[in-house]
């Protein structure tokens, strides 16, 4: 143990004196593109990407200079390019929801301005209208699509309490392409669970955004994990990259 | 939703224009000890704890300013004192953990310097030797105590693949002191997987520690995480504070 | 271990000879409902309830003989008396279930025969109509109650993929008292991983109810599951009575 | 609806008048054996397989009469031959799990006969001595093989609180062959488990056994359920005879 311990440290030292970090050693394990490949979007809904959306304004700076609703639309027409599933797994608060005893504080200040609370229900059982719960009106057309549809909704962050898991499973599906919103919770949480379930998860970083204010930048906060925790994380021009040599 | 909006854009408006930060106005749930309430410990393992353990050239620094040894002692102590529960859930890799066909970046690395590699047993089934995935030995005294044990362990960074939970419900706990390493790695999945499984959390931070580098404060980021997620933050003085008060 | 060898071996053999059964020596644990205990029925749908049911021709026998029907009514109105929640897990398949890889027997022949095939969802997003996969008509007038409420959808037999488990712990549920259908798969399956997460259940039995044929009796089957892994088996006249003493 | 109910009514009716079940009816969706499939064996351990075993007196005959020592060695023999993984999920209780403050039927049961209770550990951490919880005997030869190993034990009857999902994923695997103690309660609540998470699953019916009752025939009601849940049910000389094919 000694000798690791004197080469780690000796590693360590001499990176930080060089001026290098250990991102650069930090292992990039890859992704690899195959038929058992699928794309996850986390609440790419209203509430988080229209301007009436009742979180833009602490999310919207960083949805625009990410250009996640364009990037995000990019995963969309790739996919339908390429047959490979989609699957929304969509944030959204019911009636019976607002029973609950306890929550974290995300949760609590989410309930008190109705976030993602739940509108009328189409015919189709999607939420397709202009609610802050339904799919960002932007993404209706892809719905219509075999290849993309949605889950049923997570209530904390991850999806734990939803069917994404089987339905990725049941689709032979192994590794995932991840994106969506907000960087740090939802999408961090679906990462998280998603490893912790045995898939290989790639994320798009730029087809993310998240609360960005002056004490706290969820954004960058989540690039640090979504790196030490991922297969490998991609802008969307990479995985634009990624996919033409498919 | 152009009422709740206009609300909330003047809100956060005001606010930034106030130099105020959303923290400010973020609930804080709160967290009440009661007799449904234990400790859980993540990862205090030689490897992280102990001078000679593989990962304290990145660890260390986090470990020493945050006082996290002395503070997670101070949580046993706490615990006995009051017949709470601690249990432990530790980070262990077996010789056929290192068949895996695949790993996200952090657990690659960790494979590569053998971090947490599993050691000899002792007769009780808990590694109580000077081992890196061995529980730290300072801690070994407390191991002796009716109210703590250790967990079959995490293999990725969550609780998903090890009884914490079972172990938890079976003792009518609802509610989780929680503390260890690392502050943005397996505290934090802890965190989130134990939300989503329906318990309120509290983080005692200062008995969390994780990696820093120039590029990314491991402690720094997880702070922003635990606040938004979790019912409370406290420092060890606060918990100690909150205990004399039952 | 020879020493409880022998005792055991002698006991059995003493119990056989006298005609006894170990059922006579199986522990009962019980079941004490207080107010951290909730209801959940499995199932009540039109395609197991009602005579125009997909399913009708398989488990209207069992049904009928049970009196399922009138004693999963009779738990709403107890629970509408006490004030306590009532969760339904509903099975239900969506169009894009179809897309699924592969699946077990009995899913693949409930694909078969469309069996639960999600129809028209009402405004309310709880399906009211009298499709296959609609909540039993007889129970509409339950649904009104603020303590009666839907979860999302399970796909297979257990609470795995749904959020029922969430449900019950956000109301600090612990303990459940269980019924619906089919005894032997979903009602099943909800018992096993119920006690998997950590809560007591005992099982109405007579208030589920199964598919009968020559060489299976579903109903047979589940009763002794329930009696070995459920905390007690109610009737649901013993249920009453144990409500009539709170 | 009026239609299907008529066409399945008549259906059923008419199989019932020639004798026939629905069993023949039924579809079996087939288990195809390809490089993506392990066997996972519950509970092969001493308190279930070994005449002195706590449990002896009740499972013995029906591991008399199936062969299941012998077919669980097949099935080891096969998986050497074919270099496939054998993950053996075992059954344990340690002190601390004592400290439970409440269990269904069996599991108190199990409790009173110290059934499965830990014993001392090896170096290696699996339990290869002559203690009830310890790895059936005559199976230890083949833990030495590196396409064997033992997760961390489940304390219920299920894998939801080890690592045997997770370590079927790691390698890759997606259909499972299983087999092992006791039918109707560990080797039943993996299969459910197993379906729900998504693996395709297989159970090779005389490799597995129960505890046999005059009121109770563990290993028949589990017949019925493998048949309804599993994508095939083999006997151990079928699953032989597919090996051949390879």
């Amino acid at each position: 143990m000694q000798t690791k311990k004197n080469f780690f440290g000796t590693l360590v030292i001499g990176l930080l004196a060089l001026g290098q970090t250990l991102w650069a050693q930090l292992p990039d394990p890859g992704f690899t593109i195959d038929n058992r490949t699928a794309i996850v979007i986390t609440d790419p809904q209203n509430d988080f990407l229209s301007e009436n959306g009742v979180a833009w304004g602490l999310v919207g700076p960083s949805v625009t200079q990410n250009g996640t609703i364009e990037n995000i639309a990019t995963l969309f027409e790739l996919a339908t390019k390429h047959e490979m599933p989609v699957l929304i797994s969509p944030h959204m608060v019911n009636d019976h929801d607002h029973q609950w005893e306890f929550a974290g504080a995300m949760l609590t200040f989410a309930k008190q301005v109705n976030l993602m609370k739940k509108g009328k229900s189409t015919e189709a059982g999607v939420a397709l209208g202009t609610h802050g719960a339904d799919i960002f009106t932007g993404y209706h057309k892809y719905l219509k699509n075999d290849n993309v549809f949605v889950t049923s909704p997570h209530k904390v962050f991850g999806p734990e309490s939803n069917d994404l898991i089987l339905q990725l499973r049941k689709r032979q599906i192994d590794k995932v392409i991840l994106a969506g919103m907000l960087s740090n919770l939802c999408t961090e949480s679906h990462l998280r669970e998603l490893v912790e379930q045995g898939f290989e998860v790639a994320v798009v970083k730029d087809a993310t955004a998240a609360a960005i204010l002056p004490d706290m930048d969820g954004y960058k906060i989540a690039q640090a994990n979504f790196t030490l925790i991922a297969n490998h994380v991609f802008t969307t021009e990479e995985l634009k990259a990624a996919f033409l040599k498919l």
